[in-house]
């Protein structure tokens, strides 16, 4: 199935530096895909002259005259940047032209312009942020990352039917494991908010298996398909996985450094630590989708490089072809009629 | 100087096959550190016959005869085991016959216990708890771990305040660098809660240094010695961070495990991947401390081995030596006299 995603050419740290080889990575890859590149057109034109005659029908530019900056305040950035090429690549979205978009641009402004431009799914009161993490049993996919710093139990169970749907098209699953984040596994433990959400997801249709420890993003003691938290835990927790992942890795190379011996031993290791290494790397798991709008928006890490910002590209065009936005639709419409009729 | 240790003998997952141990090794790295060993006298005194004897005059044995359930509430533990080894532990520290008090029971139990028996520092509403972590930079303290769930900002401010002290008296230094744990550094980002908090932070005399990302615990771009958080969040973080810490030594352990050759590689290479497992071996961060309480409790893994209930032992050895209660309550007590002076 062909599908047209619009590419926030300018966003993120290294703007056309990093999105325009991650792009003719993707058109390369799939000979279904068309890319709608948003940005400055002298700029992009000279950078893209060879890419608009081998690919050409698949790749086109469209002019945006702005740029957010990455610490732009959302609230600025949607005042005096309608023109920017983040906005004008959502707009595309909105107006039927694209399927999806990809930014690597600030992440507020990103949201704040997404739920402005593109409205939320009625029913849904906030968009959330939703990707996955690697685990010992493959992956998990958790949402809020950080779009909502202050839930009610109703929106964490509005983010759990949300979340059900895209593990349900992505990871072709009927019945996705469904756990909420706490600081502990028994009734008792937790905050109002968590205890009145885990009555919500008891009363559900979901496959709701209750509460579930931070060790569970990476290694529980059982499979977990869907971890529900609100958007300040879940974006310290996937921070605090970065730093550790960080420090580790970087006492491992430390270990090998240390001395002739420990050197040799490292060249003789070389390839089995390689091979650990692009097991666990992060590039691997960039992207993350904004969810409850009606269009898709994927947000690539800021300094994504081009093999991590390919990734977040390659997310969207999974996304498209599995209609997420439709299916998170349909199920919230379901949800809201079963309530109504209760 | 000497110092007195009343431990929880029967406490944790594994009891006095764990406590024992630890607590002989401990007696036997330090010539001035005197135990009690409190639990099932008939059990503990064949346990120890040996040590008895080896240990006169430093060891000794303080009958209880119950013990709290590693799942039992923090309710019925207070009601029906007040003559728990836990409970009891912590009457020797409240009536000065211990100065601190060790244990790997049930955290709930433990903290509902000390806060029962010990009382509050006056000034200070909850108690939290602080422990360490390790860090590119070394290791930094945090808190809270767990204590508390649902917290206001004058909460993270006491937290603060009085991790502030620990920091002060356990690392040896003047003014240690306080970050308020955050979704992002601009001011614009963050909860209503921890906006607050930076406020109060803002206006006291501490070395506030802004907000933090949970990437700052383990790997940060600027060192930071203690961490503010609530229970909820700094709960889910630390267990985030062993959870992935968990993943990738097991990921490690499969890539040197795949063939022939990746085995050969490993076999070569390990005295560096031992150096590397021991340099992040979480045994050597076990033990965290409840504070805020007239008298110190250290609290360990429930799952601690000998190994790590020592290191917990170690902590109380050097808090008692710092005088950390005494300090924290001065702090305290100060920094409400120029509070009411305003």
């Amino acid at each position: 199935m062909s599908s047209t995603i619009a590419i926030d050419a300018m966003g993120g740290d290294f703007g056309p530096q990093v999105t325009i080889p991650a792009s003719l990575a993707c058109l390369k890859a799939n000979p279904d895909l068309k890319l709608i590149m948003v940005g400055d057109e002298a700029v992009l034109a000279e950078l893209l002259t060879q890419a608009l005659v081998d690919y050409k029908d698949r790749i086109s530019i469209q002019h945006a005259s702005q740029i957010v900056e990455m610490h732009e305040s959302p609230q600025k950035a949607l005042k005096n940047k309608k023109d920017s090429s983040m906005r004008v690549a959502i707009n595309l979205v909105r107006d039927g032209i694209a399927d999806a978009s990809v930014s690597a641009g600030n992440t507020g402004a990103l949201m704040a312009t997404a739920r402005f431009v593109l409205k939320m799914i009625p029913g849904i009161d906030r968009p959330a942020i939703i990707s996955t993490m690697p685990s010992i049993f493959g992956h998990t996919h958790m949402l809020d990352l950080g779009g909502n710093v202050d839930c009610s139990a109703e929106h964490l169970y509005q983010f759990a039917i949300m979340g059900e749907e895209v593990v349900k098209a992505v990871e072709n699953i009927d019945k996705p494991k469904v756990g909420l984040l706490n600081i502990g596994e028994e009734d008792m433990k937790g905050n109002g908010q968590v205890k009145a959400a885990a009555k919500l997801l008891e009363n559900s249709a979901l496959n709701y298996i209750g509460y579930v420890e931070g060790d569970s993003i990476n290694a529980g003691h059982v499979k977990v398909d869907l971890i529900v938290t609100d958007g300040f835990v879940g974006n310290v927790a996937l921070k605090s996985i970065e730093g550790a992942a960080k420090m580790i890795g970087s006492q491992l190379k430390a270990s090998f450094s240390r001395n002739m011996f420990t050197k040799l031993a490292g060249f003789l290791a070389y390839p089995v630590l390689k091979s650990f290494r692009d097991s666990i790397d992060p590039r691997l798991y960039n992207g993350a989708s904004f969810i409850g709008l009606r269009g898709l928006v994927i947000k690539s890490h800021g300094g994504a490089d081009a093999l991590a910002f390919e990734t977040a590209i390659h997310l969207a065009e999974v996304e498209v072809a599995k209609d997420v936005t439709r299916k998170i639709s349909e199920k919230v419409e379901n949800a809201l009629a079963r309530r109504e009729a209760v």
